[in-house]
């Protein structure tokens, strides 16, 4: 196969790729937007150390997440283990920017006296993010580090991938529960006389559902999942043979 | 194949099905006891008329939607015909109840003099309804009514399916946006005190993410999606080869 042009990708893909870019930008940006403007920008000292905590989760928990998700699909005529590693490292970044951004707001909470963990966001918020941890730990464990057997992994990978969906999905739903806390906090009285920062952070939550909807449907398309390449269908039945260990191939 | 036993349910589908019934009615019962017990009850006339909507939105849009979208894996071995009647009704029995639960809200928020359509709950709220009433309309006209060919169903069948899953969702996440503004507007300065009324509304939003993940890990797991029954298979082909027009076979 030396030498040979790449296989291209499928017919809309890179399309729909672009597009969640895109939004995920742009979520981004009106996420700092709705903090510079009217919340009084981010800092780690003081009144606006609460601040970093919405920026890290939208950027750790949705975006990075939403990205490490789709490297299947955007690197899909690269080899297997440099994907499974920007897979891992995508998502490792993501937790380490997601703990940030916890750890801002309990030290926030602390300064102002305001109690932790009472809301149906900090809970949906908190199981997201130790199921998270969990599935990255299990992710490496079976799919990196050697000894898991051939067979193991073939069974664990189908409920890798719909944890990893379903906890993307609630990623998203608990920021969606955050921008309706911090505008019922800080705004309550002219929310509904429609401010600007009222549209502006329903935007944002507008931007949020739409990341996840393009994400989860480049994800979920049968045509557009990851074929093994030919080099690692061979190897496969070889390694499948010798040990009955390790596979490099199946489409992910 | 007259007289032959049906095949088996796969294992396990069968307890994850009661599970998520389990968890439906749970849901159902602790919405209800929240209203019923600290909200004043349910009415249509006065200050109860709000509460008719979150029972309503509960009920409809994620209990019944949940059930319609599980039928193809627990009528499995039902004709095709019965079992797409089954889920467009429940469907349309969905929207019914959601019509009731969002009426309710625009005449209880006009006799309170409360602006309409500025939250982030209703925006998601009323993408969510248009988009289910258009996918209910799209499915109904694909599916049911003739006239559509067989290639043109199988085109719409994926954007279909994958739409249906996501609408789920985004009626999942609207909910649990619904329960934290419900909390913020009566109960703010003790919700942070783990007073019971929070601390049941927060259960309630578990129910409906554990509700959500259940149903999705059914819809989703490979093995369990409905196989084309016998004669299904041999009238696919029959019909494609007379008519290049409807064909009852496929999994769903």
């Amino acid at each position: 196969m030396d030498g040979a042009p790449p296989p291209a990708s499928p017919t809309g893909l890179s399309a729909y790729v672009a597009v969640s870019q895109l939004l995920g930008l742009t979520l981004l940006a009106a996420t700092g937007a709705w903090l510079g403007r009217y919340r009084g920008g981010v800092a780690w000292q003081g009144q606006l150390q609460f601040n970093v905590h919405p920026l890290c989760m939208v950027l750790g928990m949705v975006f990075l997440q939403g990205d490490a998700l789709l490297v299947y699909r955007v690197f899909r005529n690269e080899a297997k283990r440099s994907t499974k590693m920007l897979h891992a490292l995508l998502h490792g970044l993501a937790l380490v920017i997601a703990l940030v951004g916890i750890v801002a707001v309990f030290e926030s909470h602390r300064a102002k006296g305001i109690a932790d963990m009472y809301s149906l966001h900090s809970w949906c918020g908190m199981a997201a993010f130790v199921l998270y941890l969990v599935q990255w730990l299990l992710g490496c464990g079976f799919f990196l580090a050697p000894g898991a057997s051939f067979s193991l992994r073939s069974r664990y990978k189908p409920q890798h991938i719909f944890v990893g969906i379903a906890l993307f999905a609630l990623s998203i739903a608990t920021c969606l529960l955050g921008i309706t806390e911090m505008l019922l906090f800080n705004i309550r009285d002219s929310y509904s006389q429609f401010v600007p920062e009222g549209v502006l952070a329903n935007t944002v939550g507008l931007l949020l559902v739409a990341f996840g909807l393009v994400v989860g449907y480049v994800l979920t398309r049968d045509e557009w999942k990851r074929p093994p390449l030919a080099e690692e269908l061979a190897l496969s039945m070889d390694f499948k043979t010798l040990t009955e260990g390790e596979s490099p191939g199946g489409s992910q």
